[in-house]
Parts: C-alpha cells; structure tokens; sequence
C-alpha cells in the first residue's frame, strides 16, 4: 500500500508509467526497503535493479525473484509490483528468521514490463536475456521523442552493470492472475504450468457498397454478413481446442459504417492462444481454411497474421517446487496456464522457471478497480518463500 | 448535360445543395427552358416550381410530372434532375408535335428532396401535401444557423403562391432506379409499383469486458458473439420473406475495439425493407424475437425501432398507363418497387401516382459515378409522355 501511493489515481489506482519520475520515486522506494535489508543493489544499463541476498556461497548462481514496479496509465496496485515486493516480502521473511541459504537469493525489478511509454512489452528482461536487441531499445523514444536511454540517465536508473552475460540459477515470478478462473474455483494459489501461445491475425472482407433499399438479397455482396459468419467460425475453432482454446474478435471497422449502405468493406482482428504450440497451429490452420472457404465470386477474404508469440512451457522442477509448497503449506491451488505476458516468459529462455499466480477479484486488471486480497497476497509470498529457500538450498 | 453543369465536381458528379446559389442558377436554368416553351411559371411559399402548360379546359386539375434539381453533396447528374427534365421534354415534344391536350401538363421542381443540407428529406413535397408543417419546415435551419425561410428569401425562391391546396388530376415521376434490377435484367424500363416500406432499428448488445487472454471461453460475456449472431439472422429474415424483404446492417460499432480485449458492447443498426406493410410487420416481429431469444445471463440485447415509413402503393390505374405505355412502344419492361424515397411517396397521399425507372449503371446513385444511357432516358421521356398524354386526354 506504501509503494502504491506512488503514482496513485483519484479512482484507488495507479500511474507508474516507465522511466518517469513516478517511476524513479517507486525505485527508490524500493532500494531503500532492500537496503534496509541488507541487500546490495545493482542497476545495469536497462536499468533493472538487482537486489542482493548473500548466500553461503557467493559463487553459484542467485535464485531469482522479481517482476516490475511500472504499470498502466489506468493500473491497479498490484500488477508487476505484487511480484517484487513479494520478493522482498521473502528476504524480510528469511532475515527475521536467520535462515541462510546456500546460494544467493535475488530480487529484480525489470525496467518497463508494460511497454506503454515505450514499446514493446517486457522490454528490460527482453533485453536481459539478449532476446530483444538492447541497442534499439536503448533508442527506442516515447510520443514526446525522449529515447530509453534519455529517460533513464534523467531517473538517475542508467546504471554500468552490463546488461546479463551471467547465469541464474532460475526465476519466480509472483503476480495476479490476471483473469477469472482462481477466483471461480475458489483456490488460492495458480500453479503456473506456461504462458499461452499467441497468434495475431487482421482479416479484411471485401465486398460491395450498395444502397440498402434498392439492392436485392441475391445480388449483394455484403462484406458485414462474410465477416459476421467468419466471427462466429473463429469462435468456435476455440470451443473446438477447449478448454484450453481461446479466440477473441475484439477490433472490428465497418466501411462505410452507414445504416442504409450495405458495408463494402469489414476488417476485424483475430487473437488466438493455446499453451500448446501443436493445438495452437491447428487453430491458426482452422482459421485459415474458414477464411479460404469464406471467399467467393464478389467476397475476398484477405487473413494476414501480424504477430506470433509461441507458447512457453516453464521448468518441471520449478513448477513441481512450487506445487509442493502450496501442498505442504495447505494452501488450496491449482495448476493454471498464463493468458498474458510477463517478464517470466524471457527468464524462461535462460533459467530454470516457474510463477505463483493469486486470485484477482473479478479477473480485473490493467484497471484502477484491480483488487486482490491481503490473505491471498501473503499465501502467494509463502509459497515464494518456500519454493525458493527449497531451490536455494538445493545441494550444489 | 446543360445542367449538370452547374454544380458540376471534378469527378463528373454534381454539388447542388438545397437552396445555394448553384440551387439557384439550377432553378434558373429551368424556368427559362420553360418560359422558352410557353409554360407560365408559379413558384410557392416553399420554393416549389410549377412550370404550366395549358390545357383545352383550364378549370381540370392537373396532370404533374417532376422531381427535384437538388442533389447530395458527391451526387450525380442524374438523380432528380432527369424527373424535371424529363417533364420538360414531354412539353417539348407536345409543343413541337402542336398536340393540344385537354387537360393541362405541368412540370414541377419539387425544393430540397435531399434533404443534405437541410433535413428531413423530401421536405418541399411534403409540406405542398401536408404530410410536414409548413410553419417548422420554414424555420429549420442548416448547421450555420440559415433558415429555409432566409436561404428561400436569399436565392429569390421564396415564392408568393400558397401551399398546396389545389387539387391534382396526377403525379408521374422518371428517375433512375438507384438500384441493379433493371441493367442486371436488361430491362429499359421499370414500371414502378410503389415504394418499399422501412423501418428503422437500432441494437445494442451489452456483455462484459475482458482480457483475450485469461478469461476461459465458457465465462466469457461476448458481444460480438452475439451480435454476429443477430446480423447473421437479421438477414435470414429478410431471406424468409424472399424476393421482396430487404436486411442491411450497415453500422456497427464495437467496445472498446482493442484487439486484445471482449468487446463488452456492440451497437448496430438494422435497415428493413418491405413493399407490403403485413410483410415489413412480420419481418420485424420476427427480429424482435430474435432479439429477444439472444438474452441470456450476462447478456442484455436491446432493439428500439427509431423510424417506420410505410409502404406506398401506387395508383393502379396510372402505373397500368406506364405499363401498356412501355408495352405500345415495345420497350423491354418490368414491374419494379422502388427501394429509395421520392417525392411521388407524398404525392401519392393525395392524388393518383406512378412513377417510371430507368436503369442507372451498375446500381449506383449518391455517387459523382452515377451514370446512364441517353437511349434508356429517351425511352424514359417517351413512355412518360405517352402516358401522360392518355391522362391528360382522359375525358371529363
């Protein structure tokens, strides 16, 4: 709730957007938290900033927590920033406790999950893990031509550590669920097996304008009635891959957009997820085929995809980890597949990884109204907690 | 062609907006072609032109061919001003065949059919037959404050003649069809039966916002979904009420439209169409149930009828003497119902009414593309003058 006043809106949300002075006040905030834990930090030249738990042996690599502290120009408290204060939430937890660990235990903060000022998404761990090029990124500029590395020299968060080039000994990653379904099951805790595959297609129907009245059925070309059936047909490719499936229309322009002309243009967006890259391709190939079969003599169907994201399917060992703690600890839980992005899915190309999803009321965020319980949040950290002393003591 | 000069665009088209100074030199351009042919000339308290040719028996009503020289913004040549023009030709004809008739012809040039720049449509007939208020018409005022009274005044039009209150033996109007069926039937004429009935809908279907990705498609409040659905059956009925039923959704507009999100709103319009009124009634009753059939938990769909104009029947007798006009002079022919309004929709409330198409090229109007064939307007100008010769001879 501190952290939260930091950018806070009149309607009980958050404005923390990247790289901004909002931003830098809730970094510092949580340098000082960690410093006053006795963490030494670390800012690299993205300026993610490592906060430094010293294990028994400082020459193995760290266990890794973390997520980031940006959020949305309408976010909620608890997006990105449950996730790293989680994490300190645990070196708290192990220093009130005395415990050691064998190895070093890390928090991150990562710069600009978010990607609202500045796109893409993820961009400080996609830069991390050397899977987004940080040269352009570094010269990537917001609406107002500030670049990244502008805007963070001008935070004071442009630090010389270089960007990775070490190993990790695996990540966790704490955070909302972001949808509906622990809440409806009423579980505590999502065991996060990956992240959903993505596949974005735009899809143009062109028929024929022509006037409403005078036009008979039979001779029309009418784009809105082809792009109506093609909605219904995507859907049900969906229903089709359940319940895994999802597909979602959300963008939809009628050309001319008048109410006595048959529409002679429809365009409309198509976002296809699976956490099976397989199931994932058989429903991008439905689409296709719904789309090949849609044309005929006066209708073009035209599918482009414009973004494909494949599925991540995180470490057996790390969400093995992470199922046992919430079983010992009794806490009711579920193994749950991402539906969004997060920093997570970059770390799962380098380490060992694993997330600790905790119920959101109403499935809301990106939202001021995104709400979660004090209960389920301290469940989240105690299963942190114990997945990550158990990865952390693990026998070099 | 003469007057398609006047207001002439770029792109072959014509602006000739009710009640400029283009209206103007239009109206001018008239008059003097029919005091060239001997026609006294009245223009009304509306600006409606009656251009006259007398008849043996002064005292008979009437028999009135026309239309309107205003055109759409992006118009075409055609639209309107051939029912004038065309009227204006059958006096020539007569005049240069020296052929008495015993009733007598006028030519009228009905003001502001368009309704473009001045709402509603169809306003100077329908204030010369009562079915507007004659009082409001004057006072409605375009989108910089000028009145139909000023812009009347301003342009010279603002005749002394009363409105209306005369009787009329008949009404013929020739236009383009402002539709497919004749070219697409090879048919030089279109013996006009009435005009289609319409009315007027607008849905809204409301659900629930959410994210493409978390959100398991069996919770989802989809109102795309739904919507889809209902364009899709929305036409159906217009299917089940073949060949005359007509269904356009021609705009819809979806909430928030961002491709990653539900739609959690979606309204569009519904345009049905039907030349008999017990036909148009049950097309709507059936998307009522329709409607209402979509309502489900955590869907709301809402349809409110915003505009209803019923069906007009033509006269029979004098759509009988367009057709055996067509016939006598072995034009190819067909009975037709008129899609678009016109100003024979108000004259048909008070006198007996038909109206003669021609074709126009592939079915455009309201269109600088609009075009058609000197041959089909001569065609057009002979069954009109046949006709209304036969009408204008009829005994007393």
């Amino acid at each position: 709730m501190d952290m939260a006043q930091i950018g806070a809106t009149p309607k009980a949300g958050v404005c923390r957007l990247a790289m901004t002075d909002v931003d830098r006040q809730g970094r510092d905030l949580f340098v000082e938290w960690a410093k006053a834990e006795n963490c030494s930090v670390a800012v690299d030249m993205l300026g993610n900033i490592f906060a430094r738990r010293p294990g028994k042996n400082p020459d193995l690599p760290p266990v890794v927590m973390g997520s980031h502290l940006d959020s949305q120009p309408t976010g909620g408290k608890y997006d990105g920033a449950y996730g790293v204060l989680a994490g300190l939430e645990v070196i708290r937890g192990l220093n009130q406790a005395g415990a050691e660990t064998l190895r070093p235990i890390e928090v991150v903060s990562w710069t600009n999950e978010e990607g609202s000022r500045f796109p893409p998404a993820m961009m400080g761990s996609g830069a991390y893990t050397g899977l987004l090029d940080a040269g352009a990124i570094l010269e990537t500029r917001d609406l107002e031509g500030v670049s990244v590395s502008e805007a963070l020299a001008e935070i004071g968060y442009k630090g010389d550590v270089p960007l990775g080039g070490r190993l990790l000994d695996s990540y966790f990653e704490a955070h909302i669920e972001q949808g509906p379904v622990l809440e409806a099951e009423n579980k505590v805790i999502g065991v996060v097996e990956g992240i959903q595959g993505i596949r974005w297609f735009d899809c143009t129907v062109t028929g024929m304008e022509a006037h409403a009245g005078p036009t008979p059925m039979s001779v029309r070309r009418d784009a809105l009635l082809v792009a109506s059936g093609l909605v219904q047909e995507a859907i049900s490719i969906a229903h089709d891959h359940s319940p895994d499936g999802r597909a979602t229309i959300g963008q939809m322009i009628v050309t001319p957009n008048s109410r006595n002309v048959i529409p002679g243009e429809v365009t409309f967006t198509i976002d296809m997820r699976h956490p099976d890259a397989q199931a994932l391709s058989s429903m991008a190939q439905a689409l296709n085929t719904s789309c090949e079969a849609a044309n005929r003599p006066g209708i073009a169907v035209a599918l482009a995809e414009i973004w494909h994201s494949p599925p991540t399917v995180f470490d057996d060992g790390c969400v093995s980890l992470v199922e046992r703690a919430a079983r010992d600890l009794k806490i009711e839980h579920q193994r749950i597949t991402s539906g969004a992005g997060h920093d997570a899915k970059y770390l799962a190309e380098i380490c060992p990884t694993a997330m600790v999803f905790v119920p959101c009321k109403d499935g809301l965020s990106h939202n001021e109204l995104e709400s979660a319980k004090a209960s389920d949040l301290a469940a989240g950290c105690q299963v942190l907690m114990a997945a990550v002393f158990e990865r952390a003591n693990r026998p070099e």
